[in-house]
């Protein structure tokens, strides 16, 4: 657990990934926790940030006109994403932090900067 | 940026959330990443990672029999939602790990700790 | 409106096509049926029948064992599914029972039937 | 079969119901035709659905402008989604048409046509 700590600072995946795992542990939920189960639950969390962007048109960046409530269920419904897909990657033995570094790195190759982008 | 390094430790929210707004400052992407673009993005990549499961029947946790292709390519899939799930947060303006760390403090207010669950 | 008739028969597109159309003109939500709303709210119905399945695991084909209410429920799920993608179809201009006609012997092309299959 | 013909008029779920059928009992597919499987699939489908629409910003009604090559992938996008939709209720028991027009019976007595909507 060394290294998993919840400080001021930057929060990890690893913190996030303990978290998932002691609340299926306490709640005798890990019978549950499959990954397609973990999945469909994902896709449903999935469904439900949509639900928020469904009838608005086109959203301008940083959600001008928004309320604070409105701001607040969108951070809990990214964040229901976020936490099923933390918990299917640890269910299917996946270091998802790792993964998602490497993938970052295919990425760069695959588009690789244009000189003309780099000058602007 | 302090804060965001990135060493042999854990990977953080933060670090992720640079990374792709560099990638897409770098490439000029930035006019495409409007919240709408980013959250069908997201739902794509959700299409490319249900695929991985999709004829398998019902998948036990760690995978057995997998082959390392196999993984290597569903920890793709896994970084490509989380990192159109990390622009998008960054692009509405979310902390993504404030929130989700409130999230799971919700989550254990709905979900109380059952004592005969405590004991087992 | 001829061709378009709501019999004991089987039920067509068409009719659903009608049906939205219809729906949407008496209630003034013309306006808020573009491409990709439409398709964001289709996700969000697609997230909701993801929840009927989510904890269940493996479910076997007829859903023995399932109560009524959830059989209509899921009913209510699917057809939600159904009607945005009928809607979408609609509104972008494609006629989507003849695409999938065209689609169902696009994949017989691309899928043939292999001889030891045939005789099984 | 009776019912279930195919001629120039309106496309039936019925007809689709019957060739997904046959379809996949030509190619022994019968047996990863299950619930969760078809679900997946399905969400793999609205992910490519997705793709198609990620990066245009607000699409306006009827598409003006797409090629005929992008309005043709578009309907088979469209298709693959429906075809899994009505295979799923079919291998779930679940009548898809009738479930689709009782569903919009009760949007309509959901959400009731207002006096000053219906005179215009």
């Amino acid at each position: 657990m060394s290294g998993v700590t919840e400080g001021e600072g930057s929060v990890s995946l690893d913190l996030l990934k303990k978290k998932m795992a002691d609340f299926a542990k306490e709640r005798n939920w890990e019978p549950f926790h499959t990954p397609r189960n973990l999945l469909l639950a994902m896709v449903g969390e999935v469904g439900e940030l949509s639900e928020i962007f469904q009838w608005k048109g086109e959203v301008p960046r940083g959600l001008p006109g928004w309320k604070n409530e409105e701001k607040e269920h969108l951070g809990e419904e990214l964040s229901d994403v976020l936490l099923y897909l933390v918990r299917l990657s640890d269910i299917c033995g996946i270091d998802l932090g790792k993964a998602a570094l490497r993938k970052v790195k295919l990425n760069a190759v695959k588009y690789p900067i244009l000189c003309n982008q780099k000058e602007f």
